[in-house]
């Protein structure tokens, strides 16, 4: 693969070999590849390949009715009014935001970068991805997305079937597993997280032997110095508990649970501290394109209570210049990627396109140093192969579309492919809808953030009615991602201190489930990468999700947590608890167990 | 998941757990799960869950036209004659074998197992697979594919990314990877393989540090007893070069590369020394549907000079009686899985619909014990989550169909699903197709095994004509799969031991490359799991594919593959083979590296 900018002065990345785990080294490229090139003999009758027929496959084509890229209306970039109203309910029904999309059998294209059909993409096919997927995918990452990697030729990517499967991949090709049994303390591979992260990545990290590290973070994310921040915990790192960290985990936009997002200074920061301490990062970022300018403090119109919400201008990227554009206004006001500041190549960045088209896509990709993409590579190859044709060729051809229309339809009314245009303006649509939800969740927490409680105060000569405000909670607008992490002041609650925190935290959890207020948040307890954090503050938060429920919901959920929370401030006796406990267990027996994403 | 029998007297499957790799033991269900059946409070606002909104997935229908299940002519199950003349080129064009199949965005089914639509299938999902599918596999393979597995409840399944990632996902649970630089040599595991083998197995196991210990061959496949089967190999394991191997990973049906098919007796066998010490059976089992009765030698019509040939009554399953009918005359015809004589639960198989629908699905499942079907929903969690859902819901619908034809249509005309009826039909109409063929095929290098020089003798006092027949090659027609083993005689050869046997054997493969013949087979070398063997033996065959091309290139690559060899024979000198050579490498030079599946 050609580099993209092959006479650039930038550094060459460096080697990175001395991270990869035994299994990595020992992986070999297929012997069967040697061969390969035989398979293009002109009228070669081939009878090597193991392959079935694909005349025997059941679909003859595949087809969709799919969203224009206009379907959703998007929010200004760098809004100096709240974001326009929300559209009334979806438009799904509205037959000019939709196209049809048709994968044929097959085209006659015979540049395989162009070609998308059956007989391609159901037949066994490269672990890199999808040609005609790949190739845009790869020109998407290096020229609009990330259009200013720092070093030598840019990085490779390789599809995924998503951004748990190349988490999943990058852990195996980066860390050697650990047993307890037989291996020394030193081999004792480490992963550093945020305070509160993603407990999915942690469950991938455990069961390999590994210490989960967490980091300090402050409103943006991992804090690089102070205490507990990045360059305390690598330097004063106890060689006792195992081998000093070499990998970070971290999710930069809209952070999950926190919805931190991180500055290009501080990626700076915790960059510097990771060449110092020779640390690769793990950039997983699901929520790029779902950045909030309204949400910024900078925002005349959004300033509120926020006081301690940091300020920064997201286009500012301090002395990397100049900058290449995107080309894209909405690309470049977006915070960009580590891999922006990524001189060294050590950084590896997780997509995936489950928030942008479809969680059941189980599809993504690993953007990184082209020696390290061709080591997960060599994984693929004996895990999953490839991420499913079906889904492959359905994104191709509703973003590509065909070379010729009579081969094929994409998602534009021409029967054209979406386009990079199109798919940035399916993005900006979609952040349109998030930032909305966003608002209205925001602003009626920000409202319900005080229990008022009016009352008299007797003076010697005088009686006059005073209104007190206790805060019941705190929380910062989230400039990016679908979370909004709420900070519960269960220190002004009645019953403080006559019950443990974490008690008081769950009957608060479980009341919101009952029937008055019938609204079900993620306690913080959940989020909490150790028992100490855990223990120590974990049962303080809750999560709330602006995305996931029908639109009306947003606005009403909402009202009745702030509603819950308020009666939950009323409670003055433990019998209030006790009841709120049988009430819940009794609500919640008899019911099924129901799987609720990530 | 309740047992299918739960009342039957059958012994339980035994306790595996001293199997389980470090890795697989660490592993906890996610403590996320216990909240989720507070997810289904009816009325509840789920603000917990962290999803994108299902209506701003940007694909309102998933569609196809698909074949009905009758759209290929099967074969009998016992013919007596050869199977019927290959049908005139695919039905593709006829209106009549095609439907339509829609996945609509929202269907009101209540019933998770029966609601298909895109609101579930593209939303996050079980890492047991999408409900509707998972019921139907489920119920399909223990009703229909193993009606007789001999262990108490019988087996449960998971959904995988195909037969790859199963086998990568039962690896990472079975066994721990071993590291040379400071791991004792008694830890290094070991996978037990037949002589020839199907290489990507190999590369998943090796660089996590496996000893790949071949066990001898027969026609059937791996043999129990005798110098260098499976109870010598394992009778006699050297302890110096690691544990002894606790894993075999098999394919028996149609074995690639060899086309051998285990008969139920030696499964048995098998299965008694693996029981003897204590050894799982990773059963890769593509090509299962694949069985051609035409091939067998017990067919009166089928002799021909197949005396070499194992005869074997697949339907004689011994003394397991009495066996309970699949319901389908076609399935019961087949050979069993080794689950048919699994009575301690120590069967691990792996399907994939690769072959049964196409390689691109990235689809399969996998079948064993509940307990360790568990520890492999662990792994999926953190790894791979689910397959795509774009390919699940296609395939549930067009074999299950909507419950209600208003929400949605499977692939059958009525507009319901293909059923259990269809799905085997469809089989059946493969198996008719590939079993044509393998006729076609084996019909043209039976006929032209042989070089016949005809000469004259003299003698003292008459001179006549006579024919020399010299064998070249020698093959055993397939019971089953996609491959023809085909054993080159080398030592027939004019040039035998004027050149090194590999040389002369590489010579081979290009002369059928040149212009003249145009054929590409597989060298025996890419199928041997060790040096030794490659070196020993792997050159003195080739593997040929009746599968993959286009169905009149089946006679005419074989005819020019027979050609090709008969013109070899007659090379005389080393000169011949230096051309031959040159020729291919200047033919070969400036092709297209191109992947050719497995």
């Amino acid at each position: 693969m050609e580099a993209s900018t092959s006479t650039d002065k930038k550094p060459e990345p460096i080697d990175l070999s001395r991270h990869y785990s035994k299994a990595t080294k020992n992986r070999a490229a297929s012997n069967i590849k040697k061969f390969y090139k035989y398979f293009s003999i002109p009228g070669i009758g081939n009878l090597a390949g193991g392959l079935p027929n694909n005349n025997y496959f059941p679909f003859d084509t595949l087809e969709a009715t799919a969203a224009l890229p206009q379907r959703f209306t998007p929010t200004p970039n760098k809004p100096v009014n709240p974001p326009t109203a929300q559209p009334s309910a979806a438009k799904l029904s509205d037959p000019v935001s939709s196209s049809r999309v048709v994968v044929p059998k097959l085209s006659d294209n015979e540049d395989i970068l162009r070609k998308i059909d059956l007989k391609t993409a159901l037949q066994y096919g490269t672990a890199q991805g999808y040609p005609p997927l790949y190739s845009y995918l790869r020109q998407f990452t290096t020229e609009n997305l990330h259009p200013n990697v720092p070093y030598k030729g840019g990085p490779e990517i390789i599809l995924t079937c998503g951004a748990t499967d190349g988490l999943s991949k990058t852990l195996e090709a980066l860390t050697d597993t650990w047993n307890e049994d037989w291996d020394w303390i030193g081999y004792k591979e480490g992963l550093l997280v945020e305070e509160f992260c993603y407990m999915n990545a942690i469950q991938a990290a455990s069961p390999r032997g590994m210490n989960i590290v967490p980091v300090a973070i402050d409103d943006e994310g991992m804090k690089a110095h102070g205490k507990d921040g990045l360059f305390d915990v690598l330097k004063n790192w106890d060689q006792g508990r195992g081998k000093r960290p070499h990998l970070i985990y971290t999710v930069t936009i809209g952070q999950n649970p926190t919805g931190g997002t991180l500055s290009v200074q501080r990626r700076k920061e915790i960059y510097a501290v990771c060449v110092m301490f020779d640390v690769i990062i793990i950039e997983d970022d699901p929520y790029w394109y779902l950045q909030y300018p309204s949400a910024n403090p900078a925002n005349p119109d959004q300033t509120l209570s926020r006081k301690s919400q940091t300020t920064f201008d997201p286009s500012n990227q301090g002395s990397l210049t100049p900058q290449k554009s995107s080309g894209y206004a909405f690309l470049d006001s977006l915070v960009p990627s580590y891999l922006s500041v990524d001189y060294q190549g050590r950084v590896v960045r997780l997509d995936t396109f489950s928030k942008t088209v479809a969680p059941g896509c189980r599809l993504g990709w690993i953007t990184t140093q082209p020696n390290l993409c061709e080591r997960i590579l060599r994984i693929t190859e004996t895990s999953t192969q490839q991420p499913s044709g079906f889904v492959q060729a359905m994104i191709a051809e509703l973003i590509i579309g065909p070379h010729d229309p009579k081969h094929g339809r994409g998602g534009e009314e021409s029967a054209g492919g979406w386009q990079v245009d199109g798919w940035v303006r399916w993005l900006e649509g979609l952040r349109g809808n998030y930032e909305r939800r966003m608002q209205t969740m925001c602003s009626i927490l920000e409202d319900g953030k005080e229990l008022v409680k009016s009352g008299t105060v007797k003076s010697l000569d005088d009686e006059w009615s005073v209104v007190d405000k206790v805060p019941m909670y705190d929380f910062i607008w989230p400039l990016g991602g679908m979370f909004v992490w709420v900070h519960i002041k269960f220190e002004t609650h009645p019953l403080w201190k006559k019950i443990t925190p974490d008690k008081l935290a769950m009957a608060l959890w479980e009341h919101l489930t009952t029937k008055k207020y019938l609204v079900l948040v993620s306690p913080g307890t959940i989020f909490s990468p150790t028992d100490e954090i855990r223990d120590a503050k974990g049962w303080a938060y809750f999560r709330m999700c602006f995305a996931a429920v029908d639109e009306p919901e947003v606005e009403k959920s909402s009202k009745r947590f702030v509603a819950g929370v308020q009666d939950f401030w009323r409670k003055k006796s433990l019998d209030d608890i006790e009841e709120i406990s049988s009430q819940a267990m009794e609500a919640s027996e008899g019911l099924e167990d129901l799987r609720g994403g990530c």
